[in-house]
């Protein structure tokens, strides 16, 4: 697969053009796998699988016996620039991977995938695991025939890993936890028997039609350009960059709390930001791409959490926003109040709603068993109690069905194992360039309680979107921040939030 | 383009493999361009056009390049049983066809049809043919190369229609359109100036959410499987189907008369039974694929008019279904009456709003026209006011704005130049398929009083949808309906409902 017409052209034109038709071709992906979950009828499975199937061995092939050769033609050619250079060192890299790994187990994976996907949201509306377990199963066995294939050091998930984040190990990831793992529970602890000052009103209910209005109103404020984007529904809710032009987010709404799907929607609207953000051309090279899965949570959280849990961003809310809309609760509130509801540390089933501190416990658990499962150390079949006992150990509670345990989550579903660790890197990624963005802006917080959001999104254009995938998540984290990744950003975070939550309540870092 | 590890296995396996690969990439790009009508942002027009640009390019590549040689492998291999070498001849005369035009070509109109239809639709919004002129004349510069590179005997035009409509050359169509026009143009003299008693009553108006409600009930009782399709709205309706598990319609609804989107959806729906109605295996074989437009347009037409705009089912509608909806208006009309509402024959400057009668008037222009565009004998900048010229020399009436004139219709703007004949050539068989159906069930009209659509499904189901393009429209025809396609049964058809409008007014043949 290539254009017969570019063999006369020169070597960096070849590149171009074969990058652009693998960039269009994976934009189509993204559009196919979007409709799959927003508008495709029921009856659209097989067919969708079969459709999702052949564009990936499509990509695969043409990654592997078009691009790989030129690349590896490019990697020492004296006609292409340094940076030109650089860029095809980081094509190679990843283009190596997927040499790899044998065109016919991409497609039965890509073809599992969308399997899986359909047989876990019904047995998540059932609250059945049986009906995804054999389906789990597959995608289990192929993923270790992937890492096998893949090859690595010292356990098969550290090459699914690899996928995901090129820059951590699971040795290392489980180190980070493991020195975080006492800072989260004694926070939890400390703070789970205790209601913060001023939280326990009504509920924040408002009706579906209003949250979306208002929904789109402050994303929109805040720089989702949706003459480019759209807005629909979903189970779980997602964004998806077909391209800079066209960035689309789903909602998950409920009527009963409005935060919920609030957060939820600044949270997607982050990745939304960045998606739009990136450069158009040259469609295609690492310049016009998300740097990493961990990056990209990076922008997620910070809008979600760093703008949209702020008591500045909610006094904006207060004052100039929500009296536009039906709620009748708003004068038993102020600012601060729902600040600290927004904000509550209080342990939950469901991982999407979970507080900021028992979110990254949420995550340690689906780490360890999903390295489980793939290093052979845990079966499918003894998912569900496993997973129950460690929500038990972590979050001391009980998990009452599997549609609010083991089913919540989709990734596993699509085949991403190695995927929720990226989470947890993200959101520490995410207030170290808070801070970085204090540092450089102080008054930014200050503006943003006339719901003005200009600064911070200017400031990560300039640091994060607009060099797209020029720099690897470590390389790309020292030059914004001026420091290598680690939890020390998040920690102190916590710290002052807890302290604003419950006025002065001091956690041991 | 090909996979690989498919060299080891027999001719025709690997026929059966490249030929489901191209089948699955075909319906990606239908899924594409459902999207690009119903859901895409604005802004997403130029990476969309890329992306259905790349697509169009490989599938002729694969055509070409993969499919081509293995079928002509296939067209003499004794290895093949004689109904596969049938099909393998019917898809070498299409494969030899593609093989013509380049694939740069092919590419550049895809690119230029994408960008055509962004701008058609702000043009026709803005009733500005300006806007839209340049994007037309670049697609007439462009299929006027197609049409040479394809080859023609007579004129240029014809290697275009030969694309949409193998069994009839252009002159064939002039004829039959000549021997019409005196038939045509009688029935509207006759009745332009009548009204038929009873349909001067108040408009028939339905609020939008109940129209859809209604249009999605009957389109579920006539057999319309939503479960494995989905309405949406659209400027200018339409059906996409994806494969037989997933084919959409759009509709588009009126709030001032329920009976435009209504007969609109009927149309769509029969397009969409067809498509639900083929086969699945062997995916991307003949025997899986639409006939042919003019097949596709007759089922449309049939249910459009022979079952929703006949007496009999507005027995159905009027006792039956239309009670349930927010209508102050049927007491005022009886089902004869409310038929003849339906059926009145009044030009109408919009071709999708005329009457049965004037519409081909309609077609029989548009074929004057892009002929006249393709054959070069009529440029881009004069179309419009040769467009309202005809307009007023056929239907007698003035074209006030180019929205209600040239622009109105999308087909020119995604390069669908041919096309338009095959809606007559639809028409006609519609009402040849109506008269044997009535041979064989002489009840199935009655039937439907009670709501009951089974038997015409059913028997179209047995006689065209299963075959697929098994055999051409002329075969599939005769083999259907025992005689050659003719326009005799359409012009029984509209004498016998010219009689039922003005009580015995007889045209003559």
């Amino acid at each position: 697969m290539s254009f017969g017409y570019l063999c006369g052209m020169s070597l960096k034109s070849r590149l171009d053009a074969e990058l652009r038709l693998q960039a269009l071709l994976t934009s189509g992906v993204e559009l196919i796998s979007w409709d799959q979950e927003v508008c495709m009828p029921p009856g659209g499975v097989a067919g969708r699988a079969g459709l999702l199937g052949a564009m990936a061995g499509l990509l695969h092939q043409h990654l592997v016996e078009t691009i790989l050769p030129l690349l590896r033609e490019a990697e020492n050619s004296p006609d292409l620039d340094e940076d030109t250079r650089a860029q095809v060192k980081m094509l190679l890299e990843d283009a190596e991977m997927a040499e790899k790994v044998p065109a016919d187990l991409v497609q039965k994976l890509s073809e599992a995938a969308s399997m899986a996907q359909q047989a876990w949201a019904e047995a998540r509306a059932r609250s059945d695991f049986e009906l995804f377990r054999p389906h789990l199963e597959t995608l289990v066995a192929l993923s270790r025939e992937k890492a096998a294939a893949l090859g690595y050091t010292d356990e098969p998930y550290e090459a699914l890993l690899r996928l995901y984040e090129r820059s951590v190990k699971p040795a290392e990831i489980e180190q980070l936890f493991s020195e975080l793992k006492p800072f989260l529970t004694a926070t939890v602890r400390l703070c789970q028997d205790q209601s913060p000052l001023g939280v326990d009103g009504p509920p924040l209910s408002m009706p579906a039609d209003q949250q979306k209005a208002l929904i789109r109103r402050i994303v929109s404020e805040l720089g989702y350009d949706l003459s480019r984007g759209r807005i629909d529904e979903s189970a779980h809710p997602f964004c998806t960059g077909i391209n800079p032009d066209d960035v689309r987010i789903t909602l998950r709404i409920y009527e009963d709390d409005l935060t919920m799907g609030l957060s939820s929607a600044l949270h997607e609207m982050g990745h939304a930001l960045y998606e739009q953000g990136l450069q158009r051309e040259p469609l295609g090279w690492p310049s016009t791409r998300a740097a990493s899965l961990s990056v990209h949570e990076s922008q997620s959280r910070f809008w979600e959490n760093h703008i949209g849990a702020t008591l500045a961003y909610w006094t904006y809310l207060y004052e100039k926003v929500l009296p536009d809309y039906q709620v009748d609760w708003l004068s038993e509130y102020s600012p601060l109040t729902l600040t600290r509801r927004v904000n509550r540390i209080q342990p939950h089933l469901i991982r999407i709603q979970s507080d900021e501190v028992s979110y990254h416990l949420h995550i340690m658990l689906r780490f360890e068993l999903e390295r489980a499962l793939i290093n052979g150390d845990l079966t499918v079949r003894d998912l569900p109690a496993a997973w129950n006992d460690k929500i038990a150990e972590y979050l001391n509670i009980t998990v009452p069905d599997d549609a609010r345990g083991v089913l919540q989550d989709i990734h596993w579903s699509m085949g991403s194992f190695g995927y929720f660790p990226t989470y947890s890197l993200g959101s520490f990624l995410a207030a170290q360039l808070a801070e970085a963005l204090t540092a450089a802006h102080p008054d930014w917080e200050e503006r943003l309680t006339q719901g003005d959001g200009t600064l911070p999104l200017a400031w990560m254009r300039e640091r994060i979107h607009r060099h797209g995938a020029r720099y690897r998540t470590q390389e790309l984290c020292e030059q914004a921040t001026g420091a290598p990744l680690s939890a020390q950003a998040f920690i102190r975070y916590i710290q002052r939030k807890v302290a604003q939550l419950y006025e002065g309540l001091a956690i041991p870092a």
